[in-house]
Parts: structure tokens; C-alpha cells; sequence
């Protein structure tokens, strides 16, 4: 069996579309205080990650395909701010940002629908800051990796609030070993 | 900030609950040539996943809850059949396998409801085949952090498929350099 599925812009689309009830099926209704736990000093709770999948989703991923479309390599994207969701409203509860989170989602569905891309506008470059030279398939791929990547993360720092209460079953989890393995 | 929450009952039946509508949420509706790829020769697809998952909601947590509060530490736990999952019925659809593990789960949390557990029960040992000597509420934890362990495995799984269509953000998605940290 083959492991690696085909990029095409409805598997993004079906995977962008499934995150905002996924979290909210995994987070809403949670006690905040295990919400609002996270991995140790300088790490993100669930309640940090969710301000971050917001913070990106109406200042980043719509706005990179704009400028992919509109003026391709010429412009350089904005680099994104990992600091940005300190800054959001910290008295919100879980619940408002997962609300925010499926309203700003939904609206940027429907303006990527709008756009009507076509299979050659996929081709077409833009330019990363750090990255360099892009697609817009790399563009739209990374939004729906990058939802997974935070479904991974928050899966793992619940999970490490039961580090010590699993016992001896500690060595059996794997998700009690995962390092995070952030980028340098 | 402390990191780490006490472990409660009620904690971990929130995590349990919520897994059923959380995997319904990421999966259902997936194409299955999407939900039935895995990570490459002799690792799991986010189907064979479920059906670990269905396996040991059949075979497993109530059964280890009840020879802890009926026979203690004199009956060993049955090893897990790590892959049972491949003699479930694989013509099922990902929807159908949704709907048993749901289906099981709730069963099995009206059965532990209905065991009307004391604090003091939580203490009480069992006697796991290679770990040895187990509290009821270490069996517990291991129910919710096993649950966690395959949504990390499951969003590690999916990103997969899309490793190569991140193009050059494959360097900052940790996702796409988790392992899976099974155990030996």
C-alpha cells in the first residue's frame, strides 16, 4: 500500500473543515484548569494553542494565498507571530475561542471557494521569508498540516497531565516520549 | 503554573466521553483512501487504529476494572493483542467502526458509572503481566492517556500523507518528525 496521499485542494478542504468541530468535540466543556495546563515554562496549554490557530487564521493563511494570486513572488509573506496568542483576550473561555476559531475558519472556507482555483493556480509562487520560493499547493497543504500538527500538540500536553498518574504504563505511551520536536 | 492535574474519576471520564465525538468529528466522511493510508510497512492507518481501539474497548478496560475490584493482584490482566485490529472485519466502512467504538464506549462508561466508585476503591491493586503491581486508578489514567495516545497517533498518521506537499515547511511542522516513541 502506498503511505503518501495525492495533494489535491478538496483533501485540504476536507481536512480544514473537520478541525473546528474536532476540537471542539475534544475541548469544549473541559474544567479550565485542565484547559489552561501546559508542558512547563515557555510551553502552550490547549486554551494558548487555540489563541494561536486563531491569531493565524485571521492574520495568515487566507492573506498568503491572496498575495500568492495577486503578486506572487514580489512580495515577501508576513512572518508569523508565535507570540501573538499572549496577546489575545485572556479572559475568553475555551469555549468563545473555539467559537471564534469555527466562525473565522468557516469564512475563510468560503472565500477559498470563492477563488475558484484551478488546477494551474496551484503552480503559481510566492515567496517565505525564511522559506523561500513556495507553491500554493505548499501554501494550502502546510494550513491543513499545520491544523494536524496542533491537534498533535494538544493531544500531547493533556495527555502529560496524566504523566505521573498512569504509573508504571508511562513506558507503554508513546505520546508521553514525544518531545514536541519544534523546528530550532 | 503547576503542569499536572491530580487525577479524578471525573477527570478521566470527561477525556473518555469525549473521544467517541472527537474521532467522529476528525474521520467520518474522510475518503477511506485517506483514513486507510499508514506511515509505511508494518504501521497503522488511522481504520486500523480505530480497530485497536474497538479491540480493547471489547476486550480490555472494564474487564481489568473488575478483576482489580473482584480478585485484586491474584489474577494477572490478559496481554494486550496488539493486533486483533487485523482479524476485525475490515469490509466495515471508517463509519461503521465510528459507530461500534461510540456504541462500546458508551456501554463501558455506564458500566464503570454504575460501579459507583469510592475514593478509596482507587487505590486498590491489580497485577499487570509485565508491569507488575497496578493501582485501579493507574488503570483508569492508562484508559484516558491511551485514548490521547491515538489522537497524537492518528494526527501523525494523517499529516503523513501530506509530507511531501508541505514542500519546504516540512522543517517546522514537529508532526512530520514524531516517530511515534513506541515503546520496545
Amino acid at each position: 500500500m502506498e503511505t503518501v496521499v495525492e495533494f489535491s485542494l478538496a483533501g485540504v478542504i476536507a481536512v480544514l473543515t473537520r478541525t473546528p468541530p474536532t476540537l471542539n468535540a475534544l475541548l469544549s466543556g473541559l474544567p479550565s484548569i485542565w484547559v489552561g495546563r501546559n508542558e512547563g515554562k515557555d510551553t502552550w496549554s490547549a486554551f494558548d494553542i487555540l489563541g494561536h490557530l486563531i491569531f493565524l487564521e485571521r492574520t495568515q493563511w487566507m492573506q498568503r494565498v491572496r498575495i500568492v494570486l495577486e503578486t506572487g513572488e514580489a512580495r515577501p509573506f508576513d512572518p508569523v507571530d508565535r507570540f501573538a496568542q499572549l496577546r489575545e483576550n485572556q479572559a475568553k473561555s475555551i469555549e468563545e475561542r473555539l467559537d471564534d476559531f469555527a466562525r473565522l475558519r468557516r469564512d475563510n472556507l468560503a472565500a477559498l471557494q470563492a477563488l475558484d482555483l484551478q488546477p494551474g493556480d496551484l503552480a503559481r509562487l510566492g515567496s517565505h521569508p525564511a522559506l523561500g520560493v513556495v507553491t500554493l499547493s505548499e501554501v494550502l497543504a502546510t494550513w491543513a498540516v499545520h491544523d494536524l500538527n496542533h491537534l498533535h500538540q494538544i493531544s500531547r500536553v493533556m495527555a502529560h497531565q496524566y504523566r505521573d498518574s498512569v504509573g508504571p504504563w508511562k513506558a507503554y505511551m508513546g505520546v508521553l516520549h514525544c518531545a514536541g520536536h519544534s523546528a530550532p
